[in-house]
């Protein structure tokens, strides 16, 4: 029996270990796409206690304990931090295979020096412990920790930036702290908040958006701003790929009602999102950005919960969706104008995994290398299992070599650990083939493969100055 | 090499062999699903021969046998019992990775004391073996000998439950027997039946049923007669989850058209299906009661052999469809009115298990440990793949340790070995993670986990006095 | 560590070693559906090097070489045979868990005598043996090499078989060679060169095609015409199952449509796919024949791309699509009359696996060994992981025993040791199964599977005279 979460953890091979400990476990983290505050950054946010850095806000966490039967009291509600930080114990014993155990017990242990295996019983000897390492532990200190390389933020297109622009005159941390672009509100007429929204836009950049010129205009100025703020990568997110072409006069229509707030069909919505995804895909591909597309996610079902939480609070769910026709097709779109960006396609659903590969596999080529990346398992799929099977999925139809990587995708200090775990993971399966004659063991070749995965890939297809 | 079908069958590692011998093995069966006949239990059924209790109606084996080439004759023509069982044991020797395999030999072994392997060679003494054993064996006695708690049978809601309070009257056995209501045929304004099946639950409550509000008092009425006969849990088979709200009126509308046999449409039809099924989940959440909803088959394919032997043949299949938007729509149309009772998620497609659990997890809470549950495995996912694969599901996105576990769904008393197998394949997985040490090897944790799963927390989340 | 593709290459237990080397290693290969050319067999074609034997048309090999970013001037451009093959040799060794780097080293090792593993650095050592291995090695030769028992091409209706003819009157070859017929151009209205073909189809034939009945004389005599020549098989491409029934009037008027080259509406195109199909069949079922279907794909994704290429050129994916509902009522149409052949289905998309099974499984029966088949892993599922889970879904809910087993659906003489491979994962998997205990270590049963899904199987359910 190996010893829980040792220092072999998940690597279950001789190559394996050799690999993790060698190449994977020393390096940076490239932490390509995040939800963590620049402002927090700024102002180095220090936590009086675990469960501030750890329970609030993390809705992973939340789930477990809204399923094993906690009173909402504990999970979000009045009680005290410390009646929080002992209910997420008792939830997190029973989590067995859970990756929030494995997650759990890599930060108590990497940030906050606890060996002990938090449990009901534990729980208040940890809560000491974590508390009182927790002092001397500010953000900024929790990333310098972590041998972070690189940070990029998600941010709305009318952001000032002005937190990045701080971090970036200061100078003081070694962690390069950029921007990404996330138009969503831009995007989606449907929205109810779209009229609105533009109203903003406009404001932003001195113009009166009125047709889509306009729009384009305004979206054309934030990306340039974020470019000379150091952004090199946008962001989507999306229920499904829509595309269904339409003439600028078409989408015009659309966005004079939407600008109305009148209701908008479905096919309208569809329109719309094609030309203005394909406009700035256009734009990206002329600045050298990666596009990222988050697809297959179901939001906000439990309105009961959204009425009392609002967004974020655990009540979203993977989608059903079919994708292939909608990305094949926009993708197309992209590259027939020969405007397609470098892509990362991501969707919640793991069924999606082989469609992705297969789609994204006939727009790979113009000499750049993995151009288009099935992204890193993401959120309900940041698992063992569903790590294994991308990657799986990725080594089976494509080019595991040049993948890219690990994210955290995370709204917390804490997570960079989820990088380590990938790497155990990644080191695990590398290992695994190694072993049984499925691949060579040739030095050189896995040192290229290990560190392309862990760091080097990102570095190369980011291409942003460290 | 492991002997074929040892005492640690499926158990790979000393703590999986552990955990099963020392907990899980020792266990009662909750066998909270099943298709058993009540009125069976009540005459103490008997069986002239092996055939009869293994073959007669069991669509799994004929499956198999249609599968080698074996002529319909000998499956459920008229053949002699013992020409369809040397038929069984041919067709099974091919099924090598098949549950059929494992699932008669556990079977032969535990109820007929058989030891040895079935294949044509051995069909004649185990033939002999077997129906001298079944002399002894009624129905009841192969209960009993499977040490079961608790029996949930399925019942149409206007079945007189007679037997079940015979059961019940005679006290004789150990074994609780309780009803479960499976409203279908009150539920699908298309089926072509229901103008007659209207006709006869008005009859049974002593209303003429015309209007909504008149079926949903015979409903309800059902409903609690089924409660004072110890019911606390009710079915539903859905294709997929229907959601599309609509007004009392418009219902009546479609009530009025489905009890003139006039056609529905689609929407007609998820429109009446929204709302009665909004109705009995609020009915059974005031009683308490578990709703089961069970998705994603399609049933009676072949026509020819529909025509010839009628439902329940083995003629039945997974249905590609897509899940996440109506069920988040439904489940969250009863939980914004606080009625939305404890619910199992069952999907023939092992593709919808992360949707199912996602979705689900939306609306766990209010106190309640594992409210909506991922069904065990079912159909065609009840073996050892498709059973990890649920579990795995469980507790990658969610907790395995609230899990209520197996049932048999069968229609024959000799399944109850299914909970053993899964037993085994639950340890199995458990043991693993500790071994690899990816969970601690917390003896008090992982008996209360496995007994847990095994049969606790089905109890507890049942909540019917054993 | 097991040496790097040894004599016991993906055989992980003496069980699985035995059954490989005692029994599935000798037998001859049976490659029931593929795309080479009858001409180049005919011909004996040779060549000069190893790109052209080897990278010359093969996509598989260029969807990685776009994939680590390498120019497409050295994957179909103008760099001379050499660069292409050194370029390739660099995007090979990325590929680490790809099926390509299994297929290249057993081909490299089979036919050309070559042990060295392929890099960058061995590129020029391997290119100059192989090139002289390649000078003894025409097609034919290849052929015999790999213990070829039958080669079935794909043939267009239209085709005058003339090589097939040659090949069989010169009586030269131990391997049978048969064609098969792919009538996708008759089939689907929609496509654009419709009108044309049916012009081509009808000359054949000395019709002129007018009317439905006018396309069913031709296709029989065609159909007629292939079975004199040998074939015993058909294939159809399709995306998904259409199933919408019409009268011989209303596909007429498709019909007239189409030969006008007039819009056809979706609707139209299944009605007139349904209505042919369902013919079809019935005449191979007259005939004893096997139908195929290959479904879900999505082709000429990157219209850049197809504008340059053509077809088969690394441009086509995965298609997510419903299958169950088409699938069962197509299937139905034809088993209803009693029509319904042998019948093999293929997804391109793995979550299919377990819908195709179970509908499929429906219409079993009629004594027919194994009548209807899921497909081998095809495709982009053409590796360990898909081979497994296809043999796996086939167990779990079938009867892996009677599968007919491996194709090579290559257009390379160069494939048939994807046989060798396919035979060692399905005697890895078994092994696996029997040292676990979950099958007897029963010698003759084992050796009656392993050689039936071998080839046994499919001599027997082709039923063609070796």
């Amino acid at each position: 029996m190996q010893k829980f979460m040792d220092e072999d953890f998940l690597l279950k091979t001789d190559t394996a270990k050799h690999l993790f400990h060698t190449y994977a476990e020393k390096l940076p983290i490239y932490d390509y796409h995040c939800h963590i505050s620049p402002k927090e950054i700024w102002e180095n946010k220090s936590y009086e206690n675990i469960t501030q850095v750890w329970l609030y806000g993390d809705h992973y966490k939340w789930r477990i304990m809204r399923a094993v039967g906690i009173d909402e009291k504990y999970i979000t509600g009045d009680s005290t931090d410390y009646e929080k930080f002992e209910a997420y114990a008792k939830a997190l014993s029973l989590s067995i295979g859970n990756p929030l155990y494995h997650w759990s017990h890599l930060e108590l242990r990497r940030y906050f020096g606890v060996d002990e295996i938090l449990s009901e019983k534990t729980a208040p000897i940890i809560w000491e412990k974590a508390n009182a390492a927790l002092k001397n532990l500010p953000c900024r200190k929790l990333i310098e920790m972590s041998n972070v390389a690189l940070i990029a933020t998600t941010d709305d297109p009318i952001d000032s930036l002005e937190y990045h622009k701080l971090i970036r005159e200061e100078g003081a941390m070694k962690t390069k702290v950029v921007p990404a672009f996330r138009p969503d509100k831009a995007v989606d007429p449907a929205r109810a908040d779209f009229a609105e929204y533009m109203g903003k836009l406009g404001e932003v950049c001195g113009i009166t958006i009125q047709t889509i010129a306009d729009l384009k205009n305004a979206l054309e100025q934030r990306i340039q701003f974020f470019h000379e703020n150091g952004s090199r990568v946008s962001d989507h997110a999306l229920d499904y790929v829509p595309f269904v072409p339409a003439t600028e006069t078409e989408v015009n229509v659309v966005l004079a009602k939407a600008l109305l707030s009148q209701p908008i069909t479905s096919l309208e919505r569809d329109q719309f999102r094609t030309y203005i995804i394909k406009f700035l895909a256009a734009e990206y591909n002329k600045r050298d950005w990666v596009m990222q597309w988050h697809l297959a996610s179901i939001r906000d079902n439990n309105k009961r919960l959204y009425n009392s939480l609002g967004v974020d609070v655990g009540n979203d769910a993977i989608l059903d969706v079919h994708l292939a026709k909608g990305l094949a097709g926009l993708l197309n779109a992209c590259a027939e104008d020969d405007q397609l960006p470098k892509t990362i396609l991501y969707s919640l659903n793991p069924n999606d995994n082989y469609t992705l590969m297969t789609v994204g596999g006939c727009f790979q080529g113009g000499g750049i290398p993995g151009k288009i990346q099935l992204g890193s398992a993401w959120w309900f799929n940041d698992h063992i299992d569903g790590m294994t099977a991308q990657m799986r999925a990725v080594a089976n139809v494509g080019v595991l070599g040049k993948f890219i990587g690990m994210l955290t995708d995370s709204r917390s200090f804490l997570s960079y650990f989820r990088h380590e775990y990938f790497r155990r993971i990644a080191c695990n399966l590398i290992g695994e083939w190694v072993e049984n004659g499925e691949y060579p063991n040739d030095e050189d070749m896995l040192k290229t493969i290990v560190e392309g995965i862990c760091y080097y890939n990102a570095v190369e297809y980011f291409g942003i100055e460290l």
